[in-house]
């Protein structure tokens, strides 16, 4: 380590632990439009010192960089912990940064008023280097500021100039104001390198989701005419399993059986036939105008349609003729369906992404996405990402985000949380979860609290889907309708974005056999009439209605578990601004529960206070401390309180 | 993001949080001579596939990487941690990094032996992808394995070949080595950027320490003539204040007092005469030839002497004149001297970091350093750091260690905990600490917490000193003999390096008012004649004895505090290899304590066990659970329990 090559000796300022960083900036950090992206950083020089620091930030269009300024803040983090926050008002990677300085003139300033209260007599010297810093400032400064400052280095170096006289000058708070106008930061540390937020609009975090079937609607024209309802249901998201041409090849019937009859319809993730693969739409669902036309009328009721990306094709896909050698093929010549023995899904084959010609096969993948994009679906809900290269997806977000500004991508990864996290840190807007697997308080506590308190915020955002067509939870099949409200209010509070697959509004609950997740009949292998008119609706529209109106379930990390003594009630504290909202389900779904729940003191709330039940209309008097709530499973499944400010 | 413009498509294996690092690795974790470093990291690719991985190492003369295998482990950062080690054998910056790739041959023979489990009868193609395997396996591999691999690829793709003999082949547990010692890395991922780790002789974590002003002895031959008791007493570091001529301008008197009497000898640390500056010794001490034989004598007996590194001038050091642009030149042409208003060092003068000439004055102070590690000195105890540039110790650290391998820095920063830890992270081998003010149970076992479980005792090595010459904790002033007891035995046992200066074995307890920390009579402004004759040193040499002979007082990070039911009761366990000991320690110095001591299972000893008190010699019977303790201070401070293997 040689001696630096520098006129000026290196920074005297460290800046350390700059905060967020995802794995040490390797991934930018998520916020979303409207956001105030809070950033901490410690900073210290050696000896005492008055320090100055800002945030510098950037936006994606802008010309330059911006700053605001930081504090010393966040006790826990120790005195050298500086705050500052910027606002993100447009969509795309932003970048910050922090800069540190001497502020030279605070600390003689300081030293000076330590002096004085320690009754020394002679300054001289002090108002000497006082006159020297301030005729340096004026140097940097122009206007008014030019001249007070210039007019102070005066009346300090003038030795006729009375001592009170001086002092006053020197402790003048305008004058202190107009140094801080015009720091010298020739000095500054920067931090380095510099972050990365990925902004994305407010959809990446909040929305409520309904999947449904389209065949089962009648396609698209009938999925068109029940858009009014979903809207007036309160959703923001129709996501909608792959629309594409099935398979005929290998077929699988109902249950799964491994040969379909004539007239089942095979499952929609056996993607293409004769007629067309990714990029066509299945002709019983209507065509690519009645599909456009879906697009433009849930547009018009504020509802987003989301696609399923799917990569995986059925034998017939007319990828496997075109570009057999994006598949696997097998020494005897034959391709290789998919299989994770003892499992096998005889109706699909997984592409190659070793093959020679991998950067031909991620083109034409990004063209799928790309064709359903400029038809303006900007949601596409991705089918097992983790089992893909994690290389792919990073490359395909970035590529069609720049393209297609605004494209939201949903991670269906159930898998183990490392590979999970990793594919929410390289680019997914969102992520499916361990929700539906999470369903004791010790349980939701625990998966909660790491997904919004552990430093997970900052790169997952959850959509707790409370079923699918692959995981009907135990839970549900034994709970009845209690079990579903349940799960139902859990989903629409804990997480900003939460969806259910239909038929859950209907109940419906039925394995596929004892010990299975899988439905009974399932949608998968077979078409079924559906309807909108589930008993539980009228629930999902008050929630949906609810999280609209209260900011507080629009974002994940402002959770606050509260004690309950019955360990089958989970209590909650949701805020954001002045408002707070009390959350407390009976996760029995057979028994009526009943105990204490105890407001801690942190909530900010007043000693006594009124809530109203959001849910029934009901008005309670709370206070801090200890509130009996008693939950009866077959009237309601939560007590959801919004707090009142005190008369 | 264009598309990578690689032939092969990017890794699929992700590597991820490789531990230990120290700030994202901007620094190098420290480790010491003998030790493993225990190294882990999140690695996991997409799909279902065997992976390896291996961590790399390469020591400073090492003149090509090694490799040391990787396995699953820590179930607490989920199964894709992989942990694995390295013994480092010399001093000096090591690298390390991990490697990963996918295990194709395993990962066929783990599908194979799946389809056989599920009955799977057609096998050929499986047969016929293995024989692809093995053949390109047998090209990387030579002699008997080259051998084997090809023989067992024809025998898997000759179709005359039964089923089972087949099945036989491909699930041979000696082929499967084989193949394992021929991987194929080429698509591996490498993490990157490459750790570092500095490291250090054991002395730099381990050692008993002993302070004394040479001038109390009788000077470097007066001092030398204690050696041999020294050694007896079992310090391995002798730290004298520092040596050097002591400014007679504004020297300061007995007790702090602003003007000195004739025969006062100054402080120490106001460094510089007439006879000289930082190179020279006091001519009272002795020669420089003493100072010499001093060094000499003391390796003899297996004691290394450390000197003070005071940066601070009095103001007769010739430095003032010969280099008046080093220091802090006031308007008026006079030099600052120190000051922290309203305390006011008049007696130094500190050095300006920020003068012109900064580099001549960085190389000059590299110079006095150097000039002592020629002589023989490998351990400094660096006075205020923090109140010095970090630029600055980083680069001379690194300079002084380069040229002088094996010289340890100790520092004394007690500052606000970021800087603190930051001099720690660029380079100082240990650190004093607030353990003076770590009195009370809960402030111990939160500190000690800190330093050893919570990250910083990757970057941070302790050095507990029980008092020195500035701090006379008000437990000492108020608790008298038993209390100087308790403190030694928590120095001694709690850090691997800890120290005493002397007065402490004598119990000198006065403050020079009360309130405050320092000594009355302070030993910094006068002249004393001491000898090494306090009661408290027997205990010092049964401890030092036993930190010797029990490799656990060696170590920081291998406690675990326990339960006691009693506050005034601190208990802990310190493990190493097979061996544990239980420290219990009376913090109350005028009550005698009594209460039960839980000792968890996960100590791993025997539910019935008998232990030895390594200070008092005594034998009892032990258990997991529930033991009860009674101490009298009047008789002793602490029971140190040796357990022993059950009979």
């Amino acid at each position: 380590m040689s001696l630096p090559h520098t006129a000026t000796p290196p920074p005297r300022i460290l800046i350390e632990d700059p905060r967020p960083l995802i794995d040490c900036g390797r991934y930018p950090s998520k916020a979303c439009v409207g956001d105030r992206v809070e950033v901490s950083a410690l900073i210290f020089r050696d000896g005492p010192a008055a320090l100055r620091a800002v945030v510098r930030y950037r936006g994606p269009g802008d010309p330059a960089w911006s700053e605001a300024p930081m504090h010393r803040g966040e006790l826990e983090r120790g005195e050298d912990c500086w705050q500052g926050a910027f606002l993100v008002d447009a969509e795309g990677p932003w970048r910050w940064s922090v800069e540190a300085w001497t502020d030279a003139e605070a600390t003689w300033r300081d030293e000076l008023e330590r002096k004085i209260a320690a009754g020394e007599e002679d300054l001289s010297s002090e108002f000497a280097e006082g006159a020297l810093l301030l005729r340096a400032a004026a140097a940097r400064a122009s206007g008014g500021d030019q001249q007070r400052l210039a007019s102070a280095a005066a009346l300090l170096g003038d030795p006729a100039a009375s001592v009170a006289e001086r002092t006053a000058c020197a402790l003048d708070r305008e004058l202190a104001g107009a140094c801080a106008r015009h720091p010298d930061r020739s000095a500054s540390t920067r931090m380095s390198p510099v972050a990365a937020v990925e902004v994305e609009r407010l959809r990446a975090r909040f929305g409520s989701w309904y999947e449904l079937f389209p065949r089962s609607f009648g396609g698209f024209a009938g999925v068109a005419a029940q858009l009014p309802r979903l809207a007036q249901l309160g959703f923001d998201v129709v996501y909608l399993p792959p629309v594409h041409p099935i398979g005929r090849t290998r077929r699988k019937g109902r249950n799964n059986a491994l040969v379909a009859g004539p007239s089942d319809p095979g499952s929609p993730w056996a993607i293409g036939a004769a007629e067309g693969g990714h990029t066509t739409v299945h002709p019983e669902l209507g065509t690519l105008a009645d599909f456009d036309q879906l697009v433009a009328t849930a547009s018009d009721h504020e509802i987003e349609i989301a696609l399923d990306f799917a990569i995986q094709c059925s034998a017939d896909h007319p990828w496997l003729r075109e570009h057999p050698e994006w598949f696997h093929q097998r020494p005897d010549g034959t391709l290789k369906y998919a299989e994770n023995p003892p499992k096998r899904y005889e109706d699909i084959y997984n592409v190659n992404f070793d093959c020679e010609n991998w950067s031909e096969l991620w083109l034409a993948l990004r063209g799928v996405v790309e064709f359903w994009a400029a038809r303006g679906v900007r949601i596409f809900r991705v089918d097992n990402p983790h089992t893909k290269p994690f290389a792919f997806w990073q490359w395909l977000i970035e590529e069609v985000r720049a393209r297609h500004p605004g494209v939201i991508f949903l991670s269906e990864a159930f898998t183990r949380a490392a590979p999970m996290y990793a594919l929410a840190k390289l680019g997914f807007s969102q992520s499916y979860t361990y929700f539906t697997w999470k369903n004791s308080r010790r349980e939701l506590e625990e998966y909660v609290t790491e997904l919004a308190h552990s430093g997970v915020e900052g790169f997952l955002r959850p959509n707790f889907f409370a079923n699918t067509p692959d995981i009907l939870h135990e839970y549900l099949q034994n709970g009845g309708a209690p079990a579903f409200r349940v799960r139902l209010v859990l989903a629409a509070t804990l997480s900003p974005s939460y969806g259910i697959y239909s038929g859950f509004e209907n109940f419906e609950n039925v394995p596929v056999r004892p010990g299975s997740e899988e439905y009974l009949d399932s949608e998968k292998y077979e078409l079924k009439q559906r309807s909108l008119d589930g008993p539980l609706l009228p629930l999902v529209a008050r929630l949906n209605e609810i999280r609209r109106e209260h900011a507080a379930f629009q974002r994940l990390d402002n959770i606050t578990f509260l004690a309950a003594e019955n360990d089958n009630l989970i209590a909650y504290a949701k805020s954001d601004g002045d408002e707070t909202l009390l959350v407390i389900v009976n996760l029995d779904p057979a028994q009526v529960q009943e105990g204490v729940v105890i407001v801690p003191s942190r909530l900010g709330l007043p000693p006594a206070f009124e809530v109203t039940d959001l849910l029934a209309g009901e008005r309670f008097s709370w206070r801090l401390g200890r509130n009996f709530v008693r939950l009866d499973p077959a009237e309601r499944a939560a007590h959801l309180l919004l707090a009142e400010p005190s008369a």
